[in-house]
């Protein structure tokens, strides 16, 4: 089976709101196996969504339309599905009772236009709205359908799972197969050198596997399609150990988890409390495990030491490793991560220097370069960092590394 | 002129990511009175992706594809406009020279899938990207034009403007009536506050003004359409002029500086220096001053004190204050911003505690109070503040807090 989905809305093409309708019904057409192959976006025009009608009725079996079904003379919506399906819309009595008591309650003139809103088509459904005045409604075509949704969020989300589904389901529209999908996400590994790992996995076609290059990590999706949730997740789980066993180092984290709820996760179940010493990160990564609900069971404290002085003063950084290595060093790393050890009691204290850029470049040391250091009970050591990108790519790259020591740190204070 | 845009990617179609670049795009394309009529999705399929193009070149002027420019075998965009547009490619030894010394630099193999990256329509020009490996490029059919740009926001968007702009312009396709448009910027005023000084402006057509609500701000974006662009910004200046008088003590900025550039910039040009002592907010005061660009120039240090052994041991928070007062409280923000002024030498520190949720609230305190404290020479004191929403959200907008409160402190601290 496959679907299209026609967003209509001048507001759209003008860009004053991002739509996130289309991606909630791609998402959950997506999850019941229903392939969505195109998605327009088209204005307030009623020759060219009729155009895209009549496409996407020829393309599809079902078209979902977002947004026009207000009482203004710009929604147009469902006239225009009227005279691509050959579907009169007649009005529902029922539907404008209710219409005349809601404006009756508000002390609100009802208006000939909103009669508009009672109009339904003859051959097909109206589709309730829980949370506005314009309901939904269905062209049935027999072989196919149009599904007409209104364009708020907090409307168009409860009608299409609470109305539409059904109704799909009842017609025996909505498919048997199920589709079901799992993110990896790996830290520390480029997608470039992921890919080759798992490239003859990725030629599968079902279940499927996709990588997805995101700022300072890698995600791999597996996507299966099967007759029952058992049989598709069973699929997905061959393949993800498949993909562990040649990349599982690098694997931090499954679907939503991101890596600073791992790393709290992670360390609140192993006892351990975490400290933060930044320079060129300044702030962040304190702020990204501050993020995460429950944070403060591990977090002990974070220190953004910007100035030589604050990192002398703050973490006992020698002034002597300052003005021989230079602030950006692997020494001041390391002895900003022992200093923040030391100071907060913690169990594992990470660190940063580095040139976050636009400017501060020397001859050696170009923008993008970030030592980051780790310090726990075995000792402390930093890794040298060159990232691309500007001053808060700069900053974000190196707050994932720092989140990915700490986690191997957590992983090794957690071994026997 | 009319532009369409084509976004590419099986992801988008699954609902995985919203397609944030095609509002940011439509967005900016009106703004320069270009009109979209139509945006279209398809995925990493060659065939749709080929009948898309060409339809889109048969309506318009100019067509911008996101996506698709990655080395990996589904990254095909710029392959098929080569073959709706005619114009072959070839590898720009250019490119692929930096894209070696990217790799070698990074110490990774530069595979043979790479090289992909480097190749360039024979018509046409190259668009540099600066936050990333994947060129775009441009596919010049002298009437008509077809600019790829790539999937990421962080690259899309400086190489939309600082690239393909230009190059619009110099082929004489970027159209002669100039729309101009300039945002104002409030904070510590709400929508339904600010809306009501400025009403009667909204209904103007030409310059138009309107508002938008952000989170912990709001907007007033003024617009205007005239036949130079000198014509245009005396209209806007007028209409600036009009608002800063009615609602001039709340704006802290116009167009795309931020309330952290913008105290930045006001504490270096002033000559103080700025500290934070941050609870509830975890780091994200320290974070955003740090984004800036030159903010070493100003900012001391931060501590991130969630512990109350932190506030107590490096603030100097007397522990009978916690405990009269409890950690979320006026005392206790007053007594965090004295300490880090003291410990940092700073002119101005902020501190906040409170309680971001999604637990931690009391009967007395909810979820979303949090207490903001400012000290400097002449003093210190905290405001209470209750923000609804998420745990990030609530970071977010006392956040917002705190540095309007810093920027109140530093006009103070300049005044004669």
């Amino acid at each position: 089976m496959r679907a299209e989905i026609l967003s209509v809305g001048t507001e759209l093409l003008l860009g004053q709101i991002v739509d996130t309708n289309a991606a909630f019904l791609s998402r959950d057409l997506a999850s019941r196996g229903i392939d969505v192959l195109h998605r327009t976006t088209v204005g307030d025009n009623e020759a060219r969504l009729l155009e895209e009608l009549n496409r996407a009725l020829h393309r599809a079996d079902l078209v979902v339309t977002i947004g026009g079904l207000g009482p203004t003379s710009d929604d147009i919506t469902k006239e225009v599905c009227s005279r691509a399906s050959g579907i009169p819309l007649e009005p529902d009595p029922q539907i404008e009772e209710k219409l005349r008591a809601f404006f009756a309650s508000r002390g609100v003139p009802f208006s000939q236009t909103n009669l508009k809103q009672a109009l339904i088509p003859t051959r097909g459904a109206a589709l309730a709205n829980a949370n506005g005045t314009a309901p939904g409604c269905v062209f049935d075509l027999r072989d196919r359908a149009i599904i007409c949704l209104p364009g708020p969020p907090n409307e168009l989300c409860p009608m299409w799972l609470d109305q539409a589904i059904p109704w799909l389901k009842q017609r025996g529209l909505a498919p048997r197969e199920v589709l079901r999908s799992r993110m990896l996400r790996f830290v520390g590994i480029g997608e470039s050198l992921l890919e080759p790992r798992v490239h003859d996995l990725m030629s599968s076609s079902n279940p499927t596997l996709a990588p997805y290059a995101k700022l300072g990590e890698v995600h791999l999706r597996i996507s299966a399609k099967a007759s029952s949730e058992a049989e598709a997740e069973a699929m997905i789980a061959q393949m993800e150990s498949e993909v562990r066993r040649r990349a599982g180092q690098w694997l931090y984290g499954v679907d939503d988890e991101t890596l600073e709820t791992v790393v709290v996760r992670e360390a609140v179940s192993a006892g351990l409390k975490i400290a933060t010493a930044e320079s060129c990160t300044g702030g962040l990564i304190a702020s990204r495990i501050t993020d995460v609900p429950g944070s403060s069971e591990t977090f002990l404290e974070g220190l953004v030491c910007y100035a030589n002085e604050a990192k002398m003063d703050l973490l006992g950084v020698p002034a002597e490793v300052i003005e021989q290595h230079g602030a950006v060093s692997e020494q001041v790393a390391i002895a900003m991560a022992e200093g923040a050890l030391r100071r907060s009691g913690a169990d594992i204290a990470v660190s940063d220097t580095g040139i976050a850029g636009p400017t501060g470049a020397t001859e050696t040391k170009p923008v993008g370069t970030v030592w980051v250091g780790i310090a726990d009970r075995h000792g402390a050591h930093a890794t040298k960092n060159l990232y691309s990108g500007d001053r808060s790519t700069v900053k974000w790259r190196a707050s994932q590394t720092a989140l990915a020591l700490i986690l191997d740190a957590i992983a090794e204070a957690s071994e026997p």
